[in-house]
Parts: C-alpha cells; structure tokens; sequence
C-alpha cells in the first residue's frame, strides 16, 4: 500500500495563503491548458483521502473534479450530500486503522490531500511519496506544508519533470 | 548588479540543524566527489557577503575554501585574523549602502551566504537569484531558509539539474 502526497508549493513552502488562497497558482501561464501530469496521477491511485476543510473547498467547485472514491476525514461531518452519494464518504477514526480498513477494500495507492490531513499522516509517519510541484514564487506568508515534528524521514529521489519552463515537478519516495 | 543565493535545503525547507549541523548535507552519496557545480559558481561571482555567524563556521575548516574575497557582515566584529587580511573584511552598515559601495569596487555578482545574512537582504527585496539544491530528506526541525516576511517576489525558473539522481538544484532570476 502506498500514501501519495500530491501538491504544488511555492519557493518558501506554502499551499496556499492564509486564507486558503491559491490566486498565486491559478495565475501560472498555461498556453497549453495542461493538467501538468494531474490526470495521470489520478489514474494511478485508488483513492483520495483529504481533509474537511479541503472536501467543502472542493465543493464550491462548479463540477465534482475526481472520477476516483473520495473518502473525507472528519469526526463532525455526519454525511455527504446526496448527490455525491457513490463518489463520497466519510471515515473517521485513527489514521493507521482508516488506512488498514481500505486496504482491505481495494484502495492500494492512496492520494492524501489538504495541508493538515498531510501533516497528520506525516507526524505519524504514514506518507509514503511526496510528488511536490515548486512555483516560482516567495509568498512571504500562508499555510505551510511541512510543519515542526520530532520525527527525520529519508526520501529517494524518483524523477524531476519540468513544465512551461516555470514548474519543477519533483517524484520522492521514502526509503523504508 | 546581481545578488545570489546558493544554498541546500531539506524537503522541509531547512538549510542546517537546529544546533547548525549538516550532517544529513554531508550524508549524501558521493561516489564521484562532485562539487555539484559550486566552483562554476564561485567562477561567477566577484564576492561573498557572509554573516559572522557563518564566518566563524568557515573559520572551522581546515583550509579557506575560497578564492573570491569574502566581505563579513558584522557589527560587532572589528578585524578578521591576520592570516586572512587579504581574504576577507569586516562590512557595516546599511545593506543597500553596503551594495552599493561593492559595486562601486568591481563586485558585480555577489553571493549572499548565512540564513539570517539571507533573510536579512530578503525583507529588503534585495535578493536576485536563488540557486536551491533540494536534498531528499525531511528533517523535522531546523534553521529554515525562509521566514514570514510581508512581501511577495515572483521568480522566473532558469534552469534545473539532477545530481547522482538525488539532489534537485534550481536556479531561479527575480523577475523585475
């Protein structure tokens, strides 16, 4: 089984700014309208578990963007709304035994979105692969991705992709 | 007149050990003893602007690594040891006078080397170019590269180069 960290961050390390905001990735030329390699990825994985906060910032979309099970991590959601009845569900509980539950359904490569969805699966040292995508921008400010924990973990570096000549795609696996 | 940055960091954004350490820097493997492009570099520029701090870490070494001179940004320092008298000297003052008088003697390409020398000249906007090496390790805690600062610069990405399929090194240009 494998927890797959997919995100873009800018040179200082942010998701996004302080409010959520991901102005400072939308406005990254595109001449092409490439998915930058996203669709492909989603391709490889089973699943996505992401945090609340993430699924109802996915909802305000205009259209439901995964054709992958959803599966929510919260301990206040009850359901999700009718309409996303066979895209998404709700876990909740510890993280090892949410992981060892949908392993048993099928789920081997899991992508783990939302910044402290992430951080709780890194504290306890269950992120597998980081594919992080570098913008060239320093916000000076924002929510990070990585935050303080007393735990060092070794990575092997995978590949490196390049896009529009701007952002630099990085593959990492951990070393076991 | 251009100002560069030429640093390695962990995936979380680190540049040493909370105690300045950089072991996990020195870990890397190595088989063909590269200096991954840093004597190119030091090629480019025409000196080195340090803090004390990193000053008294070079101190350490066994042999003076550089063959550019090396200016110490210091309030307190008064005279660097003799035997470096025409290696290195002590600058004080304002960063941008401190800039400007450089130029004013030859220096067209200066390094900026230290974390808080670093940060110093990014809350100024004083920073052109950043040459980041990703090394694959997530370190937990550290001396970080960046702190919240309120300002934002957007970067154009130059270049990109692999090492011994590990480390990620970027080069990034300040876009005016």
């Amino acid at each position: 089984m494998s927890t797959i960290v997919y995100i873009a961050t800018s040179l200082d390390g942010y998701i996004a700014r302080k409010d959520g905001n991901l102005d400072w990735l939308m406005e990254i030329p595109n001449p092409g309208k490439s998915d930058f390699g996203f669709a492909a990825f989603l391709n490889r994985i089973d699943g996505i578990i992401m945090g609340r906060k993430t699924f109802e910032a996915v909802l305000s979309f205009h259209e439901w963007p995964y054709f992958k099970p959803v599966f929510v991590l919260s301990s206040t959601l009850k359901k999700v709304p009718d309409n996303l009845r066979d895209k998404a569900e709700i876990v909740t509980g510890k993280l090892k035994t949410i992981l060892t539950s949908l392993k048993d359904r099928g789920c081997n490569n899991l992508y783990i979105d939302g910044g402290q969805t992430i951080r709780s699966f890194l504290k306890q040292d269950l992120i597998d692969e980081f594919i992080i995508t570098k913008v060239p921008v320093i916000l000076g400010s924002g929510i990070p991705l990585f935050t303080d924990m007393p735990l060092e973990i070794k990575f092997a570096h995978i590949e490196t992709e390049i896009f529009n000549n701007t952002l630099v795609k990085s593959r990492y696996v951990r070393i076991e």
